[in-house]
């Protein structure tokens, strides 16, 4: 099976790119399974039951999140019926949401898991065990399961990659925003990339007006971060070939649409 | 001109891969200057004199460095008196070394700048604001200008790279050892990737030692890390093309050498 | 000369406590300087020109700020023109506002500096260089020099205070809002207190809403975070005895009042 | 029952200490149980084997740790074994050594928990959970629940205090080698301090070489810290009075010896 999985798409100009470049990429990719990430995709902060709605609407089959996924209130009042999305699973038991889902793709299962690092960020519980005992119970069910490790440190992300590695058909990288050109099968069939990304405008800062974040760096004085509105945009992805029976990945291939790499169906 | 600079040479896999690659790259890419970041070149943490004077004799013209300049202690015997190599220039006022260098290329004199980022990092002095005052500096001489940025987090990263866009020829990220997929030209000119990446071990974590970094992952226990010493190897750096007069970039292209990807020569 | 200096005075509640006790504590010290820091006046973040106003009516001389200097957007209105007013000296070149200023006392010129730490906080400037800078500047006109130096770290603390030992009057510490037990006598007669404490709500967390905390804590999920606004409450000062002519402190001692330890005039 | 607690041990001065006042503290006081965290008595960092009997020779009945406990490899040879320690409970799953232990005090039990924060801290495990579960075993066992909660926020330390309110008979901080003035009974009978402060050299900087520390600061540079090996020391520790069938505290009154404060018995 093939797995198409969106990098964060961020705020208007990031759903714009969706719905713009899905169909296309749907039609050159042919996947039988979309993936976005979603934790931006109102005004770079979470996500409203409208913009989940909307994106199954325009093709996506399932939506992760991460360390934003609660910043929209919104998220508190669906999250909890939102059939095609996960959260972190490893935020503190009893939390709004699931951390794993499950969707059938024309007779396989797959499983979809969503883990938050810690390195740089807020201590939700141990990813490295939640990942132990999530794949666990997904193997019950089936051998492929894609996880979206929404993490800062490269070294973080490794590590989790390295320990599921044949364990899993793929860790995908997410939050920080920038494509990483590590794309790879690891020893043991497990795909991998530190980073797929973010989909949205270009020529902000990871997604957020330029102006505003430089102000923060320049004064140290408080500013308020709001995601870019016009100008040029981008979108990143990845698309993953898993092997339904072995649950290994056999290919991970980049995507990467900008005003300097255009789109080509 | 054209300008090769290759990331982080992590432990004595980073340096084999050097050796063998750098007069094939070299050979193919036949850049006037070549630029190292040598950072982690002693067993992972900080540099010998020793080392430097390989890099050069292999054929490097210029080192660049980052957090882990001062890790060995080698370092304070000839850091003041190695000529070809710049650290952070925002450690503060008194630390040996210089972090701006020049050298001179066929009668065309460029500048090397060193730069480290604070987020998630130490709190040196303000890279913006050493930005500036450097930037300045060498602008007397030259507008052909190289920004090595050792920095964590991407916005940083991109943030100073849009603070210098037109001011500067190329702003290179390192510290993050994974190489980014977003090399690309800034509006006014500047090249930039987030990340070259490392130069080492393809399958360790960021060059570590696999099993040490997870048991610090899964046991939060204090571990040793060492760079890994055998196993598959890897190399990453950019190719940056300069126009000598305006110092404006007109190419930046990424360079990604392992089992996955083969050099071809 | 005797300086009484108020720990941050923490929304409402401490607004109250102040203007309760400073009277009286005027009445019991007889103090002939009264610095209070503010950084928390307005509902927990930040101060407006009306309470600044406010202050210096209920008896207090001058005013220190912290890291929340900024979070009330009233400050920039007013903060170039208050007198009467501090905040982190080490804030980038350009900031709004002065770091250092001066105060005459019955003929004898006082100098009070305001200092950030960089541990756990923002990247500010280098507070040890500005303090040695900010001293020099002082000593052309007073030995009298006061120091408040707001920090997480007691280690950053504690060096701050050594490395200024002989040279400044007294350093305190304020940020933590708990007040510590190590006052004492430097070896060189600088006074020195870890943290003065806050002035506030006595059964919140550090002034903060409990529930509200302990959300937090809890779920990981965002919270709004409010100034407890009824209850018990407290107020945390030091008394500073001070020889004009040299500088020397002779002693220092603490101020706390709250429910435990109500105050006797 | 009177449980005497003296903070963090520091090295051969804090060792020094405990040896020549802890036979002193116990004839003045009378407390039927003396506990001491221990995690920096084998020169800063962690502790050995023989330091550990000698806690018990001196007088010692209970050792607690905090984030130094595995700086030191000795631990690994008898921590297992080690019947009077408790290391932070909240260490991952599979840590050596445990986190809740039970003494027998003619008659009655006391359990003693040991628990680490979060916050500017690694990520163990949820102290608040891990409190939630150790409480409740306890609870079967006895009403008298003496917890040492090592940890850097004064937010985090008021935080577990509050949330454990009338369920434990004492909540001691320690970790940041400051004494607190804070000491007092929260609402529901819990002794509560923000930290006990340290015993070892008086002069250093938490304990730790002052010179090095300032050069810590001053350069960025890598600096070996060591323990303080000479000149001024003290002693820092409370007193918590226990109602033995309610577990409810009755008072709790801190003790702290230094050149200023000399000890009276
Ligand atoms: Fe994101
Ligand atoms: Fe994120
Ligand atoms: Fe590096
Ligand atoms: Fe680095
Ligand atoms: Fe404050
Ligand atoms: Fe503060
Ligand atoms: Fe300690
Ligand atoms: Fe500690």
């Amino acid at each position: 099976m093939r797995i198409l999985f969106i990098g964060d798409i961020v705020g208007s100009m990031g759903r714009d790119q969706l719905k713009t470049y899905l169909p296309q990429l749907k039609q050159k990719y042919q996947p039988q399974l979309t993936i976005v990430n979603g934790e931006n995709a109102a005004a770079g902060k979470g996500i409203t039951e409208k913009i989940y709605k909307q994106f199954l609407e325009w093709g996506a089959d399932y939506l992760t999140m991460g360390n934003h996924t609660f910043d929209n209130r919104d998220i508190f009042d669906f999250i909890d019926s939102a059939d095609k999305m996960v959260r972190p699973a490893n935020f503190p038991e009893g939390t709004p949401g699931k951390g794993i889902g499950y969707v059938n793709v024309n007779g396989t299962e797959v499983a979809i898991i969503n883990l938050q690092g810690r390195t740089f960020l807020p201590p939700l519980e141990d990813p490295f065990r939640y990942a132990d005992d999530l794949v666990d119970e997904a193997k019950k069910r089936t051998n492929v399961i894609f996880v979206d490790f929404h993490a800062e440190a490269t070294s973080e992300k490794l590590a989790l990659a390295w320990y599921l590695d044949g364990r899993v058909s793929a860790v995908v990288g997410t939050h920080t925003h920038v494509q990483t050109a590590d794309n790879r099968l690891l020893d043991s069939g497990t795909a991998y990339i530190t980073d797929v990304g973010m989909t949205g405008p270009y020529d902000g800062i990871i997604g957020t007006d330029r102006e505003a974040v430089l102000k923060r760096f320049l004064t140290q004085l408080p500013v308020r971060f709001e995601a870019t509105k016009t100008g040029k945009a981008q979108l990143s992805g990845v698309v993953i070939d898993i092997d339904n029976n072995t649950g290994q990945a056999k290919k991970i291939d980049r995507i990467l649409i900008n005003d300097d790499q255009p789109f080509f169906g």
